[in-house]
């Protein structure tokens, strides 16, 4: 085993879209896990949209990262050394792990996989936060109905993708919006009902076109001019999950907010922001549904993962433009 | 009785705010009732800030007043005759009889009331839309509870007042937004536990140093700036209450989505449409509570009547100048 730690550290706040400039790659050496500790060699580092929120300073659901801190980040792993009860070396775990090759966190922290090492990328993606994401805050906050119209932005995302099999799985009608035909075409393959391309279509237009009695839920990872072409076409009672707004995050002027959110007087709609944090208690119920779902092919998952750590800087930014096909990731190392 | 009727019409859609050149002031013959009708002397019209969405084109949760037609309005007024059984001549009703001196309407879509002459103008206020709107917009969608932050914008006006009168009966802490010392003045009077001027205080510094814990309520008639400042001191798990926009209604620009939308997500927040039409077939259990708050004082509610159908388009825009005390209303005739 290597006894140096490579790793990303914050190296200075960004303004807009984060080039390689903001970090530090830097190394150290690994130290012994002291008593309760695991050392956990990363193997997949999750690279989620929520990471370029945590690189701004100001209050928010978690502090941010600071400056000199190596990057936080969701990673799968193996244990290489363990001085707490119940886990030992050779287990795989998940955690948050950060940008880095080795990470030593309180055992209490991260939790045991018991899965095969080709199966780990899927913890990150569809068995992971954001499967859990798409679980909760549709079936919660979004409360779809049988029936229902169902439209969710950054469909072919690793969030979105699952929000609308869930979708089909509970008899609703689904609309997926993502970029590019590619994309577009994955969407029907999944089972979406229609594929809208916000890079050649009206959104608006489309929506009014295809879902002529309004949209129930509308699950929104983008924001911006898309969060108001679903606005312009609730159907009545509509509700709207807020789980991201991915159009925004790089913006360097203020945040473009929903012109046409009196719709929600109109319609007596609402808008509900969600975070999968808490819904942390219930990731029991969430895996007794979604394991066999994915186990049976009712749910499929799509992972696209990049080698090297030292890509870093520019992977994380495939999120921001749109280039990524699947649950993005990081192969980090091999078993 | 006069044989003539005089009525504002609608006479082009307004850009912006609405002078007296969109309106034809015109007079006609009084009809005589049909079967099953009743033609009511209008005493009262109720001026409110839904009027400037009824004027425009567009698809909306009732359809635009026509060109040419009599401007809609809701009013008191005493039936001079009828062909309805149940109602008489002498009996005073409300209804939507529009901005005239005489309606003619179905006796099935008037109430009557059972209260003396000077009582009327408070079922256009507190027991009538305003008041209603408050009650259900409050409790069944804000949801507040005993120890809440409740803050309201338009805390002056017909809605807004009665929205923190009921916070306080139901245990909250409230906030009352509002422009000019008088109006600050005055919601100090019905118990508002604090009052900010936004002409002359800056709101959202104002809610942060006053509301340290964050909203728990936000009940909003205004919209804009002030929806944003509100949006950015949530308390965890806020709910919204969106009543209406009015610093929005005459924007000859896009209307100004709310920025700081994101912070639903952050808070776990949401905001939610209302509109008082959805309630009313609860409106027996509306007055059950809202008399006797009214006869007890524990609600106060006030007037503000401008003498004379002729005044109407003048008269409408001071709800848009924030010029009226209360309630607006046009008194049309004496008994």
């Amino acid at each position: 085993m290597s006894t140096v730690n490579h790793q990303f550290r914050l190296a200075s706040r960004p303004v807009g879209v984060p080039d390689r400039s903001v970090w530090n790659y830097t190394e150290e050496e690994i130290g012994e896990p002291m008593d309760g500790e695991v050392l956990v060699k990363v193997l997949y580092i999750s690279l989620d949209p929520a990471m370029r929120g945590w690189m701004d300073e100001g209050k928010s659901y978690v502090p941010p990262v600071g400056i000199g801190d190596v990057m936080r980040a969701l990673g799968v792993g193996k244990i290489v050394a363990s001085k707490f009860p119940g886990l030992a070396a050779g287990d795989y775990v998940g955690g948050i792990f950060g940008v880095q090759e080795y990470a030593t966190v309180p055992g209490k922290a991260v939790d045991k996989i018991d899965a095969p090492l080709e199966k780990l990328p899927v913890f990150l993606g569809g068995l992971g936060m954001p499967g859990m994401t798409a679980y909760f805050g549709l079936l919660d906050v979004g409360k779809p109905e049988s029936g229902n119209i169902v439209v969710v932005s950054g469909a072919a995302g690793a969030v979105g993708s699952v929000v609308g099999q869930i979708a089909k799985i509970k008899g609703c009608t689904v609309v997926g919006i993502a970029g590019g035909t590619e994309k577009c075409n994955y969407l029907t393959e999944l089972g979406f009902d229609l594929a809208i391309d916000y890079k050649t279509q009206n959104v608006s237009a489309a929506l009014r076109q295809h879902c002529p009695k309004g949209i129930d839920v509308f699950f929104d990872n983008v924001g911006g001019d898309i969060l108001d072409a679903a606005l312009a076409n609730l159907a009545m009672r509509a509700r709207i999950v807020i789980c991201g707004a991915i159009s925004q995050y790089n913006s360097t002027t203020p945040i473009k907010g929903p012109s046409n959110y009196l719709s929600l007087l109109v319609n007596r709609a609402s808008m509900t922001g969600m975070l999968v944090v808490d819904f942390m208690s219930r990731a029991t119920e969430f895996r007794a549904s979604m394991w066999p779902w994915i186990q049976q092919g009712k749910i499929k998952t799509r992972e696209h993962i990049v080698d090297g750590l030292n890509t870093f800087p520019e992977t994380l930014l495939m999120l921001f433009n749109g280039t990524n096909d699947g649950k993005l990731m990081i192969k980090v190392a091999g078993d």
